[in-house]
């Protein structure tokens, strides 16, 4: 039985541009708050975000031009005459760059994004078919081709793109000019496929969430109806575990959990989990990245986890984020969050420079150099994803429930939003997070109210307090810490959060890792990178056990970062002319020691070709 | 232009059981000798030859019976009405266990074997079709469908077989029978591919190689013009590095190295030396296995040369050493007796069980248990390879050319055979090879010669000294070290081989063994196994640098082996419930340290389930 009450904007006054939109989902814990209601502060992903509106926006939509993605639309419009250019797939390039700008005018009335987004709506729809179709592969003298390929054509990819780029234009602006379009698309879609029509599942899931929330935007079912005749096609409920590849796998699991959200089908909710403790415990990096084999970009075997070949797409690690906070809406539940954190701060950022405009397309965790990013790819989905990602960031912070208001990220920032009764509550964020974990909070309803604050708590925190109205509680990690009480307005919420600096071990079924730890500290994964670390021989050095590890900041270093260092221990060799070579104690690789710093892992690769590892020896 | 001087037997009144007849081929440098003329005494290797021809031989042939390969013959006669089993190459199977048992025949008269190997011939003859085709597969319902399939179907791969057979049973009995049928077939295949004929290359070498040595034994010209058709379809010369399948890629280098010898083709030895290169500086592993990826059964990228995950299948393991065993008769050069060595102490070896009778088909160089050895296996091809290698080995110990006698490997034996020039000559060996370093020769021919004494000094050997006539010299490592003079009957050579155990380090871009060391004494290659080693956990065991490792011979232990000690240390960790466990000091794997033991690679799992590892970190 679906949810018939159409969704639509809300109807508080405030443009709902929710990353998400569960407002109305009757099998959703939380509610999104809009981007719009978030005013990012002097922390940590401001200038990420602000080089991402003004630089990278601007620039990959010059890239889009050069490489003819949008001459692809005007020569079928008729605007343009010359030749398709890119892979088949490259309409959903640029669908994925128009909804990365249509996320930042939630935030920010950029006038220059605003431009050029309405320029390339545009030229968009001036290429849609009359019955709706709009992909610039399928047409013209490969119009007969139209769903000839499911498994490798992504028309149904590209389309789900396009519907979420017309969503995100319309939360975020108003205007339902692309939405107008992309229901057209959906329309016709739906009158092709379906029981007794059409058969047949994407090969590039995508278009099951673009779907949902859809039918969250418009109201209409039929949208809803589609996405779970999709998910049926492929036998989606049936899958327990992750195999294949992996951008894929992880956008059809958030199409699952969107769909689990309007409908609570428990056999999607048995899937969901399944896949999820197979992904957590078996086949994700450190970083949160997933996909250990470059061939198919493609999961392993379970504990098939090597870092030198991981392939860890950055369009996996934002498929990752997406679906974990689906399924923090659908559960409050803080694991899904803590998933969310890994990924933003480790295998999602190292996929952007810190100059903000190049990309990696997949981000090993060991690397003997030669690994630069790319402001553009052959196939550049990844760059669009990321812009994207920075966009919507602000509305993954915070979500609201009947009993309150939940904090799902510390960064400095001010929310003005209001509870689920309509109390207006503003909050202030002051903090030094990831850097420290010291948290100040200013909590001011418009009226004293009585409503629960949930604070999360993320599970590597060791040590975390709260202090509130005088008195200190400790708090549990791995799970929203809950401040129930009548919060007037400048109410003081004091949270510290351990972020000592300290080794990960990994389960010793991944041979790669056994024997070795990563460094971590806060929700940061860091690394030893070659630039830096002038005479160590990095890929040798070891931390000693029970070594101390010290931590200070340097604002000068990689934009601003907590170095770490410690006394480590390396051998002393690089290269030999054999394969094997039998040595005697006088040619034995010398043992060495000295001072080894690390630096986070998102930030490698920026001071020019460097050799990088995560996991060292622990020497025993 | 080939050499058409017939080859033949050798008309010295010997029985000619050269494993490889170079006797007449022009390019090539160095000639065998007959096994027949080498008698084993009490080494290393005469209890695993005795307790193949007593035990494994006959087990297998019970298990060829057990699982319808014999039947699959008699049912083609008519003696049998049963249906055919096994895989379509299983024909190969038994052909490799005929030709196990030929040899066998040429060292010992074992009237056992002998009696099996007649019935068995005459039951695999009694099948042969009137054309010369044989194949239990491709005939009877599937007769129409003969060369249908070269790529997948295996029909020249056993016909290859057979030919080896049939010309081990020749030259270790003088018996025709079998050859007359495997000519007969040979003849057959002639006629129908070639140039104007049928085209198409076996997608698995192997006969090419048996066509060479029918070449050989019966000097038809169109045997090697056959062999070099096939070899001409599959483009083989234009090969400079070793892709795919391990044992079809090592089979095909084998029948390169083959037709070399006979034409001196420069376009097949400039693709066998950047081959063999490749192999041995990119694809190897310290074993001598080859073949790095189960998917495929292949080898993967230079360098990578994953320790768990290891193929390593010993069929590929004995083809190396069949490769490099033409190489050396083709040369002269020692660095291809190294080959040999490593791999018939190490991958070779590791392939049986020290009881003789179970197997491994994979080979891994790391293990976290319930890897253990089988009697037989669904693609029994390794069983039977194992043990026409063990029935061969005698052949491999010496070589003659124009200057003098050469010795490749040592081992407790005794000579009996001629010098180019006719001289007879007995040398006896005394040694404790390869446990210890000295080897004691007593050169005695018929008369006071002049001729060159050839003894191969190992790459591994740090330190080598030879004392003749009372004057001690030093020698090179990783060359054959001559002696001419005029030797006369009791001549005694005494050579002095350092066998201490050593690191050994790999080449840094084998991303596997970055930071470890293996340890090896002598040819062999040890390991750390978990049985012996209880409260060790070996798996994340390293040795300190500069350790001092003890050697000691422990008669009990394995069938009598040396035993390595060396003091080591451990990290105390072996399971966890995350995936990711951040630890603070408190809670770090504890170190811990205390003596760990090592024994040959070769004999591991002998003792019950159990784990192992042989690229141990190097603790700086």
């Amino acid at each position: 039985v679906f949810a018939l009450t159409a969704h639509a904007d809300s109807s508080d006054g405030k443009r709902a541009a929710y990353v998400v939109d569960t407002t109305l989902s009757p099998h959703a814990r939380l509610h999104p708050v809009p981007i719009s209601a978030v005013t990012m502060g002097e922390g940590f992903w401001k200038p990420r975000l602000e080089a991402n509106r003004t630089k990278a926006i601007p620039r990959l939509l010059e890239l889009l031009e050069e490489h003819g993605v949008v001459d692809n639309f005007r020569r079928l419009s008729g605007r343009k005459q010359c030749k398709r250019r890119g892979p088949l797939f490259t309409d959903s390039d640029l669908y994925k760059w128009m909804e990365a700008a249509a996320w930042t005018l939630a935030a920010s009335d950029d006038a220059a994004v605003r431009a050029s987004l309405d320029r390339i709506i545009d030229e968009v729809l001036a290429a849609q078919c009359d019955d709706g179709y709009l992909n610039t592969y399928f047409v013209d003298e490969r119009a007969d081709k139209r769903w000839s390929d499911l498994g490798r054509a992504h028309e149904l990819y590209c389309a789900g793109h396009l519907f979420q780029a017309a969503v995100a234009h319309y939360r975020a602006t108003g205007s339902d000019v692309l939405l107008d379009g992309a229901k057209r698309y959906a329309d016709y879609i739906a009158s092709e496929f379906g029981p007794g029509r059409r058969q047949g599942a994407p090969g590039h899931p995508e278009i099951e969430m673009a779907l949902v929330e859809l039918y969250r935007t418009t109201g209409e079912t039929r949208y809803l109806e589609l996405c779970r005749f999709f998910q049926d096609q492929m036998k989606w409920t049936e899958l327990r575990s992750l195999r294949g590849h992996a951008v894929r796998a992880l956008y059809a699991c958030a199409g699952g959990a969107d769909y689990l959200m309007e409908t609570g089908d428990a056999a999607y909710r048995t899937a969901l989990d399944a896949i999820w403790t197979d992904l957590t415990t078996r086949k994700m990096y450190i970083t949160g990245g997933a996909g250990a084999r470059h061939h198919g970009e493609a999961f392993g075997d379970p504990f098939e986890l090597p870092n030198d070949t991981a392939y860890a797409e950055t369009c996996a690690s934002i498929a990752n984020a997406m679906w974990n906070w689906r399924m923090l809406l659908a559960t409050g539940e803080a694991r899904y969050a803590d998933v969310m954190e890994r990924v933003l701060y480790n295998g999602f950022l190292s996929g952007v420079s810190l100059a903000g405009t190049e990309y990696f397309y997949v981000n090993p965790l060991q690397s003997d150099g030669g690994h630069q990013r790319q402001p553009w790819y052959g196939c550049t989905c990844c760059p669009p994803n990321v812009q994207r990602t920075f966009a919507c960031l602000p509305g993954y912070l915070y979500s609201t429930s009947p009993e309150g208001l939940w904090i799902h990220l510390y960064d400095d920032n001010v929310l003005d939003w209001r509870l689920e009764d309509g109390t207006q509550v503003r909050v202030s964020i002051e903090t030094d997070y990831p850097w420290g974990g010291r948290v100040h909070l200013a909590v001011s309803p418009e009226k004293t109210a009585e409503f629960t604050l949930f604070l999360r708590i993320p599970a590597w925190c060791g040590e975390a307090t709260v202090r509130v109205g005088g008195a200190e509680t400790t708090c549990k990690a791995g799970a929203y810490h809950a401040i129930r009480r009548a919060w007037k307005a400048g109410d003081d919420v004091g949270l510290t959060l351990a972020v000592a600096a300290a080794p990960v071990v990994c389960d010793p079924r991944v041979t790669a890792n056994r024997g070795r730890v990563a460094i971590a500290r806060g929700p940061l994964v860091y690394c030893l990178e070659s630039v830096g670390n002038e005479g160590v021989n990095i890929m040798t050095a070891g931390l000693p056990v029970g070594a101390s590890i010290e931590s200070m900041y340097q604002p000068d270093l990689l934009g601003g970062v907590v170095e770490l260092t410690f006394d480590g221990r390396w051998l002393a060799y690089d290269s030999q002319e054999a394969l094997y070579r039998r040595v005697g104690q006088t040619d034995e690789p010398a043992s060495q020691q000295g001072r080894i710093r690390a630096v986070p892992y998102y930030a490698w690769a920026n001071r020019g070709d460097s050799k990088m590892i995560v996991w060292i020896p622990l020497l025993p």
